[in-house]
């Protein structure tokens, strides 16, 4: 237990392997441009027969966010399932490297670790099939008072919810950070998660959840509209800290009748959009660890992403931030 | 036994770990700029705990020219000693991907699929470590008729000397492609491992080899020079074909009295030299496959090598070529 923690994750531990590919590939795989597929072990061994050569990297979308948070010089802790593997120690080894405390070390699974296979398009869009393996196997008994600690904010990935054990411990993860004054952080992931589990979504907002993570196209799933404004007056009402990523529109931030607008940051190039969300929410929360206004977060959050989409992959190189953190 | 290959290549098989670090980090390494060490399991293990996060990718330097011979749309194949673990699937799968014929397969082995920490310094600098676990099992066994086949030529690494069946092999690899009539290249590859085997070396050069592929420190190495000029009249009177690779300078091909002075490519941006002489191998092996001109060989070899530089990792991405392919 480590009472100084500013951040803990719990979410999918997964080894992304990137590849680009064309538009016509993805007619050919019949996926659609830009979303997430679940895929078995079959499809995931179908599915890397006809993709080209690629590169492996820690990847997963609040994994992603506490590397960022770690590399901005936060303290962090994670806990999430991977076998021990060899991409399971990959993963472990990428954590710990950036002084991230992997509360659930690499230990024998039923399944390998869980892999997404990130196909990125000429555009910069990333279409993705994840093979959730190991990710399967993580239950209650992996979220403990010992293992979760008082970080000052658990950020729970909603991508869980597609995993048999997702909501008890979810619903367990929520008890303890209650218990012991942690602050709940809720990522949305993506909006066909909301869909498929949307009733589960609206009781974690409604009753559990301090900070909502999201983008526009979750917050509009969640409230079941298409209009920014009306997705806005409803978490307004709400009165939990939403923060609304919009991507090159930027970010808002809601929480009660309080609204912060944030223009994103200026981009050279857009290389690969995977992980901007993830940077953004590391960005955010890293300041808002820090008791900075929201705006001063939003920022951060907006910086972070810029950085993100203007390389292939999802995290950070190690050392890109530093430079950020010693000027600051 | 595919007939049509135009380039098989024998080499240690390797899956590359690349990561950004500085030149301090080498400094407590203890480990020479720009040089490639060999370590045991246990250094690897060590080493890989002080690293940053990293990016999984196949490399190995013969393997490399192998994929980016294919990603030209050249015919390949390719003997190399992987386990049938998750990096000897992935280097297998990146291999296959670019329609190059694996004629050894992933399969058990003792020890896992080698693995090369890839430093790379701010300067684009690439600083090795490699673990050969696997490859040191590659035997006479691997080398066949049945597996060789009749390629136009037979592409052998110097670094298989540093493996204890690697003499025994190449003279076999040799035997084979000699009767059946197969060119046979010798990557020098790196000039400490020409000092560590100079007498086999020059045994290679004097009775066996066709084509030498060298950059200028390994050609002094092996003729004992600092000299340019001295090593070009040396490689000169053995008359086989060397290409020569001098990084910003360009790269000279001599064959017997005939020597032709090619420029570097211009470069934009160094990001990182690892695989530029892989890549230079495989443009120049590429067009020489086709009889091509020397200085055309030269000349494609050198594009390859720019292209190579400007980003991080040996490999070309997938796609990168096929544009220059189609232009062609």
């Amino acid at each position: 237990m480590n009472d100084s923690v500013q951040l803990l994750g719990v979410s999918n531990a997964i080894v992304d392997v990137l590849a680009p590919v064309s538009h016509e590939f993805l007619a050919e795989l019949g996926s659609l441009p830009g979303s997430m597929n679940l895929i078995d072990a079959e499809q995931a061994a179908a599915i890397y027969d006809k993709m080209g050569p690629a590169t492996e990297r820690s990847g997963g979308s609040v994994a992603n966010t506490i590397a960022a948070f770690a590399n901005l010089g936060g303290r962090a802790a994670y806990i999430g399932r991977v076998a021990d593997d060899q991409l399971g120690e990959v993963f472990a080894h990428d954590m710990r490297s950036l002084a991230v405390d992997m509360r659930r070390p690499p230990r024998p699974a039923q399944a390998a670790t869980a892999r997404c296979y990130v196909m990125v398009t000429p555009d910069g869009q990333r279409t993705m099939h994840t093979y959730l393996g190991a990710c399967l196997e993580l239950d209650t008994s992996d979220i403990t008072e010992d293992t979760l600690g008082v970080p000052q904010v658990v950020l729970i990935e909603g991508y869980l919810l597609d995993a048999p054990h997702g909501p008890a411990l979810i619903d367990k993860a929520i008890e303890i950070a209650r218990e012991h004054g942690s602050e709940v952080a809720l990522s949305l992931s993506d909006a066909f998660c909301v869909e498929r589990h949307l009733h589960t979504f609206l009781r974690l907002v409604n009753d559990s959840v301090d900070i909502v993570i999201a983008d526009d196209s979750e917050a509009f799933m969640l409230f079941g509209t298409d209009n920014l404004e009306e997705a806005i007056a409803a978490a307004a009402e709400l009165g939990n800290l939403f923060a609304i990523t919009r991507s090159a529109d930027g970010s808002v931030i809601v929480r009660g009748k309080e609204r912060i607008d944030i223009d994103a940051n200026p981009v050279d190039r857009v290389v690969d959009t995977t992980g901007a969300g993830d940077a953004y929410a590391a960005g955010f929360l890293y300041a808002y660890a820090q008791d900075k206004p929201l705006r001063a977060c939003a920022q951060l959050g907006s910086w972070c992403g810029a950085q993100a989409v203007q390389k292939l992959g999802a995290r950070f190189e190690s050392g890109n931030l530093a430079h950020r953190t010693e000027a600051d």
